[in-house]
């Protein structure tokens, strides 16, 4: 077991978390740190890190560094971004903290910072497509992602703190204030040729503005899942949190609902530069990424690793199921009697469209609520699934996943869906009832967990459907298990089921 | 690691769990199967055990080998109770046991079986005394228990099923038909003369006739919290549902709210003897027990590898810590700390109740969340404490341990406390609060997770408290983490408070 700490030094805070790795790469979050130190205040192309910024950066990585020895942390991986990148005496820093603390900082292109936003969203968001911006205090990156691809990249030393310097943002934008911020940001946009080719793309936002026009969107939206990493905001809804904030003073952004303080004097630049962003390639929404340079640091280790991700979902549902100790085999028989049924049913449930992740899901994790307690472990598969933040599902399949999951015995979990009511309708809550009942009887084939079943024929007539079960052990437990359900199908499909 | 199999062959039913323990003794629940074959049906001290149950018997103990081998289990513990004790042919059906199965099932006494009824309930219920009934299909057992020892023990070869046999309860019960089974169990009851010695105790009931009671009387009053292990039904309650069954005929009885309807023809005469028992000894409820005879013969397994257990809560904090993979260390850090804190700031906190329980769930439970994602991970301590199944709490304490640790960072989870007004008034939301606030200083006093704060010192004055942190260290991140804590803890105390 290896406990990896990283950190990453930006122009606004310095960041640490310490992802702990298991024999088999299996990892999991253990903790996370912030300060917000502003150690690109007043820095430019030409000037010094200010000398009390320096003290200020100095005192976190060494407090971070003792966070790591308590941790006993195997290896630190240390960046630093614009702020130390853009300023004369950044490697003095840089040797400074290494004296101090023995840390090997790296400070890191932007290039390299847009290649590890990429990473992070290659991995963990759910669209496969769209243009990456990360805004930071003193750069924004900007990669054209298709079919999880890196096509392009591009840093452009401008953040949110030099919008700040440059332009009266902290109070409310005058028109012609406005017109210059809006005259400038287009000006950098154009120094990007390759932006036509992300034409039509969702934006996937990382970093703190992002994670921000998310916050508020959810407040406003009265949103009922707490969970910003995959949340996708409107193009108009942008647009109308730009326009409400422009308009006002440093006092009353402070109070305005999901806006945090400590950003309410910087953020309108930011947010003048996303709206530009999305109206310059007509994009229909922004989905947030809660996760950015740091986690793609983390994949960045995993790779040197050779831990090969052809699809983040299964990654990381196969690490959710490594950590949390579930039974691998069992989950993947389950998922594959699931599937079973799933395809051989298609003329009795009719489901056309692409449910595989929300099959995927619900199988592997249906047992999740063990971990919590074996006793309504059904139930507490919902909550654990909803709130574990598997990676590579919109909030839709998630939720989704979760009630499937949970009905895997019966249960009544879906009479409280009206609670989501932003997210499904009575369509969908038909497709997780029809999908539950596969899973369900693919859980009862294997109730022994001993992969007894392997595999399915079914015969559909008339009135009835009938599953043959193949195995070469007699399967008596399985099948009686199954036949629990027969009623259930019955009851949706107005047919009868019969188990053989 | 090792897999324990344990099967209990009741005269109603046959139960397996499957326990895996670890190196370090911890354990949890794996899985569960029930099979209702009623093996007692028609028998007494002089009669034979019928063919067709002996053979449902073969079938489910060779399916429940095959779950254990299944799982791999190391070890198959195996009693037969009431039934097999009271039949003729008893030996027959233990020997072709054997024969089939290689499983060397034990035939226990009814002493035994009060004995493991007593083990589960006294490492399991919150209450210190009481007197434990456990009611099978073929017998039904007391025992006094006292300050957690085992005080009389008694067991009577009458149960359920003999109910059913004796008198007509599957019908409405007539006045006299009542009167002679209320006169039967009264003679029954004149055979345990120690009873006298359980007067003023609460009932606590082990099977499935008082979990069921448990399940009407929530169902009833539309409780906020699915968990039955625990749950207390005042004694009036109890009669009300015995006042209601007993007139009901066979049909309406099934269909009657919470009771389960394989048992609806047994229950009326099971529950007249709770309700003759609790009027008897003066009882003011009855706590439900959802662990017995398989629970207790686990509690003997652990005693044997010399799991020695003083204190039943926090025998359970330490293995669902330990199962959990929760910092061992830091846990007891925080608890050391938050406890400290309690117990100087008496003057301020006046609480004098014994919330000793709640500090030490709390406390060492606060990062269960984590389990399930670190982002929100105290939000999800709620959930997972709450459903974790900790033994030796109140329900009420346990959502007060559950609220305290989800709040050990700011959170505003107390918002929604009037889902359980049933069981918190707003004085316990005000204890909670009071807890809150020391937990959360006592966890920002470990931030480094390095037991960096040895002991602490309190200072109280007039419009202040000094909290005088004494470290070897310098515990910088410590302090201004608990720092944070500050305008909190002035709202709620109206004290500054000052931490050094």
């Amino acid at each position: 077991m290896d406990t990896i700490g990283i950190i990453d030094m930006g122009s606004n805070s310095v960041r640490l978390i310490l992802v702990r790795v298991f024999k088999d790469l299996s990892f999991r979050l253990m903790d996370e740190h912030k300060e917000s130190i502003r150690l690109g205040d007043g820095i430019d192309q030409y000037s010094n890190l200010k000398e009390d910024k320096i003290q200020d950066a100095l005192k976190t990585m060494k407090m971070f560094k003792r966070l790591c020895d308590a941790q006993n942390a195997t290896k630190i991986i240390a960046v630093a971004t614009a702020a130390v990148r853009k300023a004369n005496n950044g490697q003095e820093l840089i040797d400074r903290i290494y004296d101090e603390t023995n840390i090997d900082m790296k400070v890191i292109s932007g290039k390299d910072e847009a290649y590890f936003d990429y990473l992070a969203v290659s991995h963990s968001v759910f669209s496969k497509d769209g243009l990456i911006l990360d805004i930071g205090g003193g750069s924004f990156e900007l990669v054209l992602m298709k079919n999880r691809e890196l096509i392009e990249s591009v840093s452009i030393p401008m953040g949110s703190i030099d919008f700040a310097q440059k332009f009266k943002i902290k109070d409310p934008l005058t028109k012609d204030e406005e017109k210059k911020m809006m005259k400038f940001i287009s000006d950098k946009l154009k120094e990007v040729p390759w932006l036509k080719s992300a034409k039509n793309l969702p934006l996937i936002g990382v970093g703190g503005t992002l994670r921000n026009i998310g916050k508020i969107n959810m407040l406003k939206r009265n949103y009922p899942i707490d969970i910003l990493h995959n949340y996708e905001v409107k193009t108009d809804e942008v647009f109308e949190i730009y326009d409400e904030l422009k308009a006002m003073d440093y006092e009353s952004k402070k109070s305005y609902p999901g806006l945090s303080s400590d950003r309410a004097d910087i953020f309108i630049g930011s947010l003048g530069l996303v709206s530009a962003i999305m109206k310059q390639i007509n994009s229909d929404k922004l989905i947030v990424s809660g996760k950015g340079v740091r986690e793609g640091l983390f994949y960045n280790y995993l790779l040197e690793k050779n831990v090969y991700v052809d699809n983040p979902l299964m990654l990381s549902l196969e690490n959710t199921t490594k950590i949390m100790g579930l039974d691998l085999v069992h989950s993947y028989q389950v998922r594959k009697l699931t599937k079973r049924l799933f395809d051989l049913l298609k003329p009795v449930h009719k489901i056309t469209d692409d449910i595989g992740n929300i099959i995927d899901t619900s199988s592997l994790l249906h047992d999740a609520g063990i971990i919590i307690n074996y006793y309504n472990h059904h139930r507490n598969s919902f909550f654990v699934i909803l709130n574990s933040q598997v990676n590579g599902l919109s909030h839709k399949e998630l939720l989704m996943s979760a009630y499937t999951a949970s009905m895997h015995r019966k249960n009544k979990a879906l009479e409280n869906y009206s609670r989501y009511k932003l997210l499904l309708d009575s369509e969908d809550v038909q497709k997780i009832k029809k999908i539950a009942i596969f899973l369900r009887i693919a859980e009862s084939l294997d109730k022994s967990m001993s992969c007894i079943v392997s595999d399915l024929e079914i015969e559909i007539k008339k009135d009835k459907v009938i599953i043959k079960v193949i195995s070469k052990d007699n399967p008596e437990v399985e099948l009686n298990d199954a036949r629990t359900a027969m009623s259930a199908f019955k009851k949706l499909y107005k047919l009868d089921l019969i188990i053989e």
